[in-house]
């Protein structure tokens, strides 16, 4: 029965795209978690969770290595036409991204173990609390727009990402601010620094897999797309 | 004339996968001179220059699209064997890496831009040098292994990473004394302790790309390969 077997090969190919899928899908859910956990570890000073942090990392280096091998045997074996190939490669690159998200949550955590008891201004914490939150968002908005293949939700994470950056300039000079009144917190608070960096960049990796979900969605790139960007931006 | 016909198209798949080790030892080149320019720039406070290595960054950006178009393209068209399949992905990741040394030198310059006139021991600033040759030898080494498939090349870049670990540490060290020891050099310093931390990412990077050239010449993951390290770690 040719054509019942031709079926089962189609249905079993889109199984294997699907997972992929899922895979990415996994992927971002630790990748999410591990960064909450560690900027939750940093203000609280619980070095239990950031042990925690630092020693589930390799869980998403394992899941990175796996989708590459996931790929590579897809294509191999189905020589997936452009439009799958696409997404194969996208894939790629987002698991690439994402394992790096996780490098930076578990930066974070890090840093979170080298610090014992620092008091900076309540503002400040409230400051890395925003900061968080507003690059989970991002994060979560990008892998949302990959998942569902949303071009304009793309765009939109890309644009929100420079409030990401006022937000770390923000902390940034508050940072310095405080090292100059009391030299006293050099030490703790370039670990900070270093923090806030590290979230930040996640909001680079945010942007990324957003560009990259527009690019499958559109086959165009986002950065080269500069009026799509100005006509969102201006809200025309 | 069949025969001649295929030997035609096995002759033009050849010359493609060669364009592709070419495409990315040009981006080798480029990223090594981007970081050389913007540690030279940041040394002599020369402006000119790091606006150029900011200007630059956006030719190596152009060349990763290339790279992963190009990629693609073989892929649909040629349907690879498994080999060539592993040496087109492992160019992805390559190019992807490089990219980002080109951001990493950005970083560097555009820092550059916003110190003067600073005047730090002169220990330090030979420090920084020492940085960065042996940050690009290990770049120039991670890309000869993977040009010339060379596996034990690769296993000795990765292990050199230990090395500019320890000499990014005691130069960071060095800067947080400066900032203690006199506060008004607070600001200058933090853009100097993230130059440090950039150059430092070059490494990792070239790390990264050793660890594609050896798993492109056996096929396994050298992070995984403990035995392996060990065995030349302690040189048995």
């Amino acid at each position: 029965m040719p054509g019942y077997r031709s079926e089962h090969i189609v249905s079993s190919y889109e199984e294997e795209l699907t997972q992929i899928a899922q895979h990415i899908s996994r992927m971002g859910g630790l990748a999410e978690q591990a960064v909450a956990s560690a900027v939750q570890a940093l203000l609280k000073l619980d070095h239990d969770l950031a042990k925690q942090v630092v020693a589930g990392d390799k869980a998403l280096d394992a899941l990175h290595r796996g989708l590459d091998e996931m790929a590579v045997s897809i294509i191999a074996r189905r020589q997936p036409m452009a439009s799958d190939l696409r997404m194969i490669v996208t894939s790629i690159h987002i698991a690439s991204d994402l394992e790096r998200v996780g490098d930076m949550a578990k930066q974070v955590a890090r840093r979170a173990l080298q610090i014992e008891g620092l008091s900076l201004n309540p503002r400040f914490y409230n400051g890395v609390k925003h900061l968080s939150d507003l690059i989970l968002r991002q994060l979560k908005g990008a892998l949302d727009a990959y998942a569902t293949r949303n071009a304009a939700e793309a765009i939109a994470i890309c644009n929100g990402d420079d409030e990401v950056d006022a937000l770390h300039t923000s902390l940034f000079r508050e940072l310095l601010t405080y090292m100059m009144e009391d030299p006293r917190t050099i030490s703790q608070c370039t670990n900070l620094l270093f923090c806030a960096k590290s979230l930040e960049r996640v909001g680079d990796h945010a942007t990324n897999i957003a560009e990259a979900a527009y690019y499958l969605e559109t086959g165009k790139q986002l950065s080269g797309d500069v009026e799509e960007l100005q006509r969102v931006q201006h809200k025309i």
